[in-house]
């Protein structure tokens, strides 16, 4: 049984040792040293070349490196009939609440204004409201964000968040489905982008919704970069209608040395490290499902192409 | 009865709008324009001129605009058997827990590095270990340590805390006493400074102290300055022993602009804003307190002359 690597920018070696603890005979192949494609009966893949997955007759899924599973299904060439898991775990699903926690208070409390003030020598106060009237907004409340608007709620912000499907965490205020979203950007001072990309959601956060924010308010997306419109988002900045940005992620990754959000005085921007596998956590996921498979069991959580996600 | 306020930097409109609304007949007069000083029963200060407390016969108590009493205990002159009151307000118990909670994440997670790489247009990932093997420790554990140790503790760290007095927080380790301190500090990967000034803790964060953090350790000061040397803070920072500071708090403030501290590439200044009252919060307590003293009853916390603070 054979499984190919396929993840640029990861050591393989330390991937092949993990796996190695879960399934100690599994053949850990690495892309593009494939053997024989008969072989393969899993893929395990970040960024993967379009059109190489259809090369692998007895391919039994498709395993993601991400949450995200747009980086496959962009494939016109997918095979058909395999099963595309995504990859959520619970440890990543932490480290990128953990990023949304410190952007929400590094904007809430003023830090960018304090880092700013420091090369001047300025001794002076930015003051904040009390975190009860700051309005916190999570934009997609499936494990990401439920998570994430716990631990905010916990430190005391008003929080809500928008999703199509219900859902009810203690102390959070849902608005759900379409209908919903201008109040909830409405009501939203601290706005934290965590859907998945799908057609739905790309281009989502464009000029008419950056206006429907209050004056003032504050951008974080930690999930897909194409959900939201950079050029808009530089002119809501730009205009003062919006305070700060905090993008993890873009349009085009890495990062064009051209694009103006490198430079923009409002902008923070990170290296898509909101959420990062851990080799140990990842591999003995991806070894607990194909366990599932060959034991003619479903593997979890699988991309279900009617919700998009 | 009279309430001398001596707040400086505060707007006593708002005081004394949120006083009358506890004690709507309070006397409520602004430092320096006493009146007769026999009126004043109560003074609310911060920062008060040495020797002027003894100026007020029937003063019944002297309360203060924050946790800590040191700048009102080193008046050589302080009447005699007037109780001073300590403001331990949740509401800033939590913003300085808020803060700590950001300077945690900002180190580990290595924001600090990021935004020195956005300029440089720099995509490129620093590595973050598994939150659960990265030690914090807060030294002190009063309201302030328990409550930031529990917001950290529930982020997925490995959390300790060092005291005198035996604290108990589920899932934090306690290190009590002088005889513990130094194995504290041993595992503590990225400390967070809550103590009390007290002649015991004055310059206890030294070089001494901060040899024995484990090298690549941060340093967050969010209580008191005189706690921390800070040339020798610079020192463990330069020889490259530590890696960061967040001190928002100084031996001297403002802080001077000829201080190193301002412009150290590992130094981040916040000007004391932890933990800024909120008039309508911290009104209420002092006018409970008031209250009670009028009652008969005892004020708390009290300032107590034998533990320090």
């Amino acid at each position: 049984m054979a499984l190919l690597f396929s993840y640029a920018g990861a050591d393989p070696e330390s991937w092949r040792q993990e796996f190695a603890k879960h399934i100690p005979d599994l053949d850990f192949r690495v892309f593009p040293d494939v053997g024989d494609p008969a072989d393969i009966a899993y893929v395990a893949l970040w960024m993967h070349p379009l059109g190489d997955l259809r090369r692998y007759p007895n391919l039994k899924a498709i395993l993601s490196f991400g949450a995200g599973v747009e980086h496959i299904i962009r494939d016109p060439e997918l095979p058909e009939g395999v099963p595309i898991v995504r990859l959520v775990d619970d440890l990543v699903v932490r480290d990128m609440a953990m990023h949304a926690v410190h952007w929400v208070i590094h904007f809430h409390r003023n830090y960018h204004l304090y880092q700013q003030d420091q090369p001047k020598k300025l001794w002076r106060r930015h003051p904040h409201r009390d975190p009860a009237q700051r309005r916190v907004g999570f934009l997609g409340m499936g494990a990401m964000g439920a998570v994430a608007a716990t631990f905010v709620r916990d430190l005391g912000f008003s929080v809500a968040g928008w999703g199509r499907d219900p859902v009810s965490v203690e102390g959070v205020e849902f608005y759900q489905g379409d209908e919903r979203l201008a109040d909830f950007l409405r009501r939203t001072d601290i706005l934290i982008n965590v859907l998945p990309l799908t057609p739905a959601t790309e281009n989502l956060l464009n000029a008419e919704r950056f206006a429907l924010l209050p004056a003032g308010a504050c951008v974080i997306n930690i999930s897909r970069g194409p959900i939201l419109v950079e050029k808009d988002l530089v002119q809501a900045l730009d205009s003062g209608h919006l305070e700060a940005a905090a993008l993890d992620v873009f349009c085009s990754e890495p990062l064009a040395a051209q694009s103006p959000l490198w430079s923009h005085p409002k902008v923070f921007v990170t290296p898509h490290i909101a959420g990062i596998n851990y080799a140990h956590s990842a591999a003995r996921l991806m070894a607990d499902n194909i366990k599932r498979i060959e034991a003619g069991e479903q593997p979890f959580p699988i991309y279900d192409p009617v919700r998009g996600y």
